[in-house]
């Protein structure tokens, strides 16, 4: 195996072209027979064997590393709690222990619950609140949200399982049903946790702030939803450092139920859609428009590209860019690409 | 003009499909002569000509009806107010008039302000508060965000030719360089609305509330970003109608502003994404995987599949289930689409 750290990413490629072909094509098995001799010019001392290309996955992986958000939140949050501290003479209101409060008048401020409980009291503390909210609402806007909705995803299987339990379900058909129902189960593994966040976060009120049980729902309620009216807040030191965790979790929780929500209902559109455009009749116009070629018959290729055109899910634009490329690539200007096409494409640029 | 009616929409779709057609293949014209007999079939007496099919996007439409959502909203906030001010002696704080504080503490509730210049003090003010609270953030997260992204498209067109009106370009360059750079052009726009709209608070808080000029400016960013400490808050008459609409517009354009600035990220990404797909260079087993025919060459319209597949745009799903649609249509089994496809397939269902 002297070149098969090279050549590691081309055999994964090819493996996986190979599942990608036989899962698409396997009606068409009957009349093709498949030509077996193609994979072995991977072994061709070409560029892509020297320098071998990692799979796109791979080089824009969509995935958040946890740990990276974990420490961006953590030192955010720390040096807001600093700078709080710093300043807590110059901030007003119901007071406990200097630290404590610093780190919950820094979630406060960054969740945009704003209870006003506390309340900065000199230019220096507006500021810092002022700069720090922004930050804190693009900090969590645009990384906690994706970063809990990674979570979620994670969750959901475990639902899926317990709910999944009596039947008997093997994990591939339990996967299955996951990916036919994906935006389903993640709205209600976000239902189920806002609802535990809600139960806890009433109970820790009731207990810690002695309100009445609607007043603690209230405060939750208000809480959540980032209203933070602050007639009703966490005033006790237990109670603030409960609150450092819950008001951030449970204000993403939220954003997140609601972000399910619209995703369920641009899903059901998007089903519909997709079921409209498949079951309607093909007109001769239709054909006339799919035939990219102009052979007056409609491949496979050309009836996917058309009807996912149709669906919306690709544009008019994208089907351009890369038949713009397949032109340069066409060496031999066939109409087809073919391994003669690879040979003679070295210096092929695109001429505009 | 006796049929016009029933095939308008045929005659359309055949125009779009022609300019379809025409702008993908333009490259291939020199060695495939486009066959003209084909229109003539839309003519033939079939179920399509008598009760022809809408476009898709006629049918699912993504775009709001400004006057719908204006409507939903007028009725959501008057049945607020009309709440609030019969529950009025049943919430505490700094009061003007009884309706306009009705209406005011409606905004400040469902954009989730919460000032706390105006707190309910009864088990029903509370109650009706955080029913208010949680509709309002549907209703803004899933209504008037999608109302606001629409709007900022229209606004859009005016800021480029604003920019452009010096360079004398023509409006398709305008439009093309609008197309090109959408999600730049909607960052500005929403930047400077954003801008206007904290400038303007500020005056009128200065003006209005006698705060001085910084913590005018204080208030309008714990207003915009929903923070609401409630320490600075509109207690004005004057304040408060002025208030009713400048908030529910700020704080949208703010979360509009973040919106922008995770869009402009993403589509940097994809587009180093697509460069990447699109010069990578082309291996023979990239060939085989593109190969859906199992014919050896790869047509123009299965590279575009391979390679939309490849930038993420579509999923493997996707080809298949436009690719089972394919083998229910294609009555012949002949691997294409052709009009004898199209006759006898008067009665073919997906047979699962």
């Amino acid at each position: 195996m002297a070149k098969s750290d090279a050549e590691d990413p081309l055999l994964e490629n090819s493996i996986e072209s190979s599942r990608f072909s036989a899962r698409n094509t396997s009606f068409m098995k009957r009349r093709y027979s498949r030509c077996k001799s193609v994979p072995g010019y991977v072994g061709n001392p070409d560029q892509n064997n020297a320098a071998p290309h990692q799979h796109p996955e791979t080089i824009f992986a969509n995935k958040l590393d946890f740990k990276l958000v974990f420490l961006i939140l953590l030192a955010y949050v720390s040096l807001g709690a600093c700078c709080f501290f710093l300043v807590r003479y110059q901030i007003k209101g119901n007071k406990t222990n200097g630290f404590i409060d610093a780190i919950y008048f820094c979630i406060v401020t960054m969740t945009t619950v704003g209870y006003g409980d506390l309340v900065p009291d000199s230019t220096t503390a507006k500021l810092l609140a002022c700069i720090f909210v922004f930050m804190g609402m693009a900090l969590i806007g645009l990384l906690l949200s994706k970063a809990a909705d990674s979570i979620l995803e994670n969750q959901e299987a475990f639902l899926v399982r317990a709910i999944h339990m009596r039947e008997k379900s093997s994990p591939a058909e339990i996967l299955k049903e996951v990916e036919t129902n994906r935006c389903k189960y993640k709205f209600y593994t976000v239902l189920i946790s806002l609802l535990i966040l809600m139960v806890v976060g009433t109970l820790i009120l009731y207990h810690n702030e002695s309100l009445d049980l609607f007043d603690a729902f209230y405060c939750v309620c208000a809480t959540i939803t980032t209203l933070g009216y602050g007639d009703k807040s966490f005033s006790t030191l237990g109670g603030r450092i409960f609150a450092t965790f819950w008001i951030l979790i449970s204000t993403i929780c939220l954003a997140q139920f609601f972000y399910c929500l619209a995703e369920l209902y641009t899903e059901r559109r998007r089903k519909s859609l997709v079921k409209w455009v498949l079951t309607r009749k093909l007109t001769a116009s239709d054909l006339e428009a799919a035939d990219l070629d102009n052979d007056n018959v409609v491949s496979a290729a050309e009836f996917v590209v058309y009807k996912l055109k149709e669906m919306g899910k690709i544009t008019e634009e994208d089907i351009t860019m890369v038949m713009e490329w397949f032109k340069v690539l066409d060496v031999d200007q066939s109409g087809t690409l073919t391994k003669a096409d690879l040979v003679n494409s070295g210096s092929a640029t695109l001429g505009k």
